[in-house]
């Protein structure tokens, strides 16, 4: 493993740190916050976005403050494999920085694009293995659009793995809308049945797990109509029996300005439960 | 006026805005964060580095949170001109993204670098005639690096306009740095009696102001020993009768995660005094 990038903050250190991912058979870079003297500290995961790199959420959520006092590590993995030998597209919405934390099964992606694996498999054992004050048996995750989707979906099908789960503007019904149709096909090819592994609507249905789930949306995200949907959620949480607390946030958008208003309640929500 | 961008953050906007500059005879664009419900609002003005743009310190430096609640507004100028038909030149540290916040007076740079004239006189100015809820009487002014040494200079040559002043790693001897001397000899010339109308330990000796300036640094600063050199003005405040609080802040480097960590003590600073 490689340290990219170590700066003191907020009394702790932010670093960026790259490994070797099997899974992804490429290198991997993640933002690693380390609050000043944690021992045996709760851990979140948190997963970006579309286009995102690792480096979005630990230059522009400002979540760093509070996970100090709380003393909380905070995990922020990339969206993708990266490097010259990884296939991509030329849309914004599929390839590099669209991982979808999915495992691919269609060429030419399938051998690169092993996400799922990479974060519930690979990530975990790193943290234990690199991270000593971090203690991976107190282990949330989060996530804001693409990585809601993928916060989610990993809690739902590992909930003794993510504890804890909250989400950002989410994608919620993947096989429903646009974002998800194209990254599907993509990924996973046109049987829809396979789809619904990774389609937090489906999942819930008959995989609620017993923690309580926090959402934030922002009413006035540009998204929101077409690719989030988030009632949809709401409704099958309901038949599921998954206790969600959803809430629309007046007047907010789609950007990381959202994340960073209400990015306290979330470390508080999983601190609380962890 | 256009308006670039606006985000709902903390219950307050995070708006950019594009205005044309007569002083500086191009478009400028800077940031705005106003409190939700402001009225005769505080105002800061924060000054970025080397480098920046308006963009900087809005998304990076987590400055809206306490603004939001101290009922501040935040304005982020840009750091130079610019545009196609402003000159610029192939370092980092000169031409655009590095305007040194002075009144160049050598061609071709005279011509759109007159970036103390649009900060001292026109961006109050527009203030005053935009942001209604901003009250210009109670205006404070801080930044960084390069900004740091335009807060310091435009405070104490102009301590009724900008009453109190921060600065978080500033360039505090410019005539005396490679940083400084590549600017001024640029903008300003190779009379370098020219040169004491932008240097703070200059000004300081005969322009002290009444405020009580802080300056935080980090001791792990890449650039502390040649380009900082924060002991050389703590030395020409106690000369010139200005009191200083000078922290070095041990661990820390130049980087926004420093800012950042820093941020709330400032905006309290300038909020108590204001």
């Amino acid at each position: 493993m490689t340290l990219i990038s170590q700066n003191k903050m907020h009394g702790g250190t932010q670093a960026v740190h790259e490994h070797y991912s099997p899974a992804c058979n490429c290198d991997m870079r993640l933002g690693v916050f380390t609050p000043e003297g944690a021992k045996s500290a709760p851990v979140l995961i948190f997963l970006s976005g579309l286009t995102c790199t690792e480096q979005n959420f630990i230059t522009k959520a400002g979540a760093q403050k509070l996970a100090a006092k709380l003393g909380m590590i905070i995990i922020a993995p990339d969206t993708s494999p990266r490097g010259d030998n990884v296939p991509d597209d030329e849309g914004y919405d599929f390839g590099k920085g669209a991982g979808f934390y999915l495992n691919a099964t269609q060429k030419p992606w399938a051998d690169h694009f092993q996400m799922e694996s990479y974060i519930r498999d690979e990530l975990p054992a790193w943290i234990a293995a690199n991270i000593p004050a971090a203690d991976i048996n107190r282990m949330g995750i989060s996530g804001h659009s693409m990585g809601g989707h993928g916060a989610l979906t990993l809690h739902l099908k590992n909930p003794d793995l993510f504890k804890t789960c909250s989400a950002f503007s989410p994608i919620i019904a993947p096989s429903q809308v646009p974002w998800g149709q194209k990254a599907f096909t993509g990924y996973l090819g046109t049987d829809m049945t396979t789809w619904s592994a990774y389609d937090s609507c489906a999942l819930v249905k008959n995989m609620s797990s017993s923690a309580h789930i926090l959402i934030d949306q922002g009413s006035e995200d540009q998204f929101l109509s077409e690719q989030l949907r988030s009632h949809l959620f709401q409704t099958a949480c309901e038949l599921g029996g998954q206790e969600l607390t959803l809430r629309m946030q007046p007047g907010y958008d789609h950007s990381y300005y959202f994340i960073a208003s209400f990015i306290d309640d979330h470390l508080r929500w999983h601190a609380d439960r962890l």
